[in-house]
């Protein structure tokens, strides 16, 4: 099941630098792992912006929050979700 | 070289059903179309509204542009592009 | 699987008023046999606008999708999808 | 008589840890007081955001105020309210 | 329980005159049989707008909902509605 | 001369229990002399927010800045101001 | 007593160029005739837009709105109006 | 003097298409006259929208109102301008 | 040549009153001194809220970001520029 | 390739003012050795705001966001892209 999530990152200027580097570090260990098992199937920045342009593929929206809220940047995160499903003109079997 | 297309279609409803169906027929062979060509390479129904979310893969913002404004929706359609790098965390290598 | 959705209706002025009945009458039949399905789960009407609130129990977005975009008033409506789960301080067991 | 409720909420991010555990554990306790007494009927987390939705069974708005104002995270919640009616098309007794 | 709701007009520009005066004067009758009632308790222009500033005491969200509905003019109405109750610094003992 | 004002209270969060209570209470006090001398003359809550409804019976502009910018939260509040004037339809002799 | 008002104008494009001319022409002998007797103060074009910014100098919201409301072109015109005063800093002593 | 202007364009869908040629014709005849005349400097297509992005190099608002308002597309335009001036860190002499 | 300017200030309310005091007294000789200089035509208080209306006249938009950049609550200020021109149907030659 | 940029600053008024005085110098020298390599094409101050609008010519959304997010003020910005191409009725070659 595929959701479609816009996350926008905003660190407070005062964490000191020991902390952002921390949590950039364990995010994308986390990110990495959430690729390899197939819960995080695209993963794409937005030119010029600290935000990336994602899609899932989890069994729910249990299972996105889950996964969303346990990421070390959440605190920091803006997030948009749209549900996403199969359009009546695509051709490629996968992107459902 | 990849952008992210988010495309609401606001059909008017004076509109006679044989310009509407004459449209969307025309619309999803033309989408199927850039499917079979890579440029067009997903295509997401977003659930709930009359939009999808797309992401091309064009060789500028001059075929960009050359690929949605040739759309017979496109008329028709508010249209949001944002361009696309690949994240750092990606492990994915065509999602470039 | 659980879906909050806020519809919002906008009927042009210059609908006759046959088909305006004719589209409530049949979007009734049709919100009362989804309820009935078990589908349509909770619909509240907010006070003061032709809108209503919504929470939606369907198999996933593709459903959602299909449920949504044959209301016969879809065309009319403005739409908003969030996806929902279980709370964690929920005592309610049916609000999966 | 019903009002529908979404809570978003923004955290400080230099509260202490401590005071953050607190608050959340007195919020949970008042937030399950206040579904046992059936004045907070439902409460579901939406997908991917620290906000929930919520509707609330009250005699009016002055105690929804008095319910939503003492909630220990109110001070950090954006909170919109919208009161709720039955619907005609609603076939559900108890959504009123 | 009184209720703040704030009323915008937009009359389509190919209304017939005709209609136009029925419309307002079928509103203006029936706005001050609500006034008399007691359920429409103030009623003020906003000054540069075809808008009012209201406020309604009614029984709950369901009559809230009736007397607006039937409004002549709430087709062509945006409403704004926001439930009120008591000040704690408020000395005027009928503004509740 | 009637204005229609919205203020939303913001109170920084690392503001002393003090500083906060001694706010208040200076606040409480101004606005029950200002509604005490008839130039506030209405003041609701807005339910489930920190945030008023107030009808202001001023002589102009200059008056109404000058009660509202001395409030002792006035550093702490978003304020929207709309003057307000008799409606046609209006039965309310006072609502001037 | 001064008012600061933002008028921007959205004529449907399917009124006959005769009606335009009309409401044009009235409206400008309005404008003039209400400049000349003072109340209409300041009045300058929004370069790049169908717009203008004005400052009125009216007896009252009362009056702002008569003045405002009888203007031929204010079926389609967006309003936006926000009283004015004096301000501490100002030197001038016609700006009140 | 540089003006940042960004048009965008609507046109009614009811519009013949032998209209819409004559305009399209005509603005662009327009639009070419001003760049020859270095009134208009540059000129750029937003990819994906039927909008553009353009510098203007004008004697003032007066002018820049005067170019403007007489495109043959200006009533189905809605154009956001900004002034611009010399970026302290610009190296291009002719960017002023 | 004129510009219309609206400034609203947001003072961090961590800022010591000294400081408040001395960026208050010195913005306030500088607005004098740009009134005098003829630069700073009009300043209105917006009633109610901590912001002005302003009409500049100066050379252009460079000198219009000299004189707003290196007002002393600058760094302070949301600001919004429009530039004015003659309006057709004004009677006052000083409105240029 | 070009993008449109919008770059708003907005620096925390806690920052020293060594931090401030270096981080603007630093920020000018990258701006002006990318303006000499050409990547940065065209910069300009937005009159009465700190903000710029600017023209990038890189070799895609990759190199964009390389040179964005390296500038030293890049943690303090707000930033909107927007690709351009040739508009056709563009009679200026450079413009690509």
């Amino acid at each position: 099941m595929l959701f479609h999530v816009e996350m926008t990152v905003s660190l407070p200027h005062d964490l000191s630098s020991d902390v952002v580097a921390e949590l950039k570090a364990t995010e994308r260990e986390r990110a990495q792992e959430l690729q390899r098992s197939g819960k995080w199937r695209h993963l794409w920045r937005v030119a010029g912006r600290y935000a990336n342009v994602s899609i899932f593929d989890v069994s729910g929206p249990g299972e996105l929050h889950e996964v969303l809220s346990t990421l070390p940047l959440f605190p920091f995160m803006d997030v948009k979700v749209a549900p996403l499903c199969r359009h009546p003109s695509s051709i490629r079997e996968d992107d459902t």
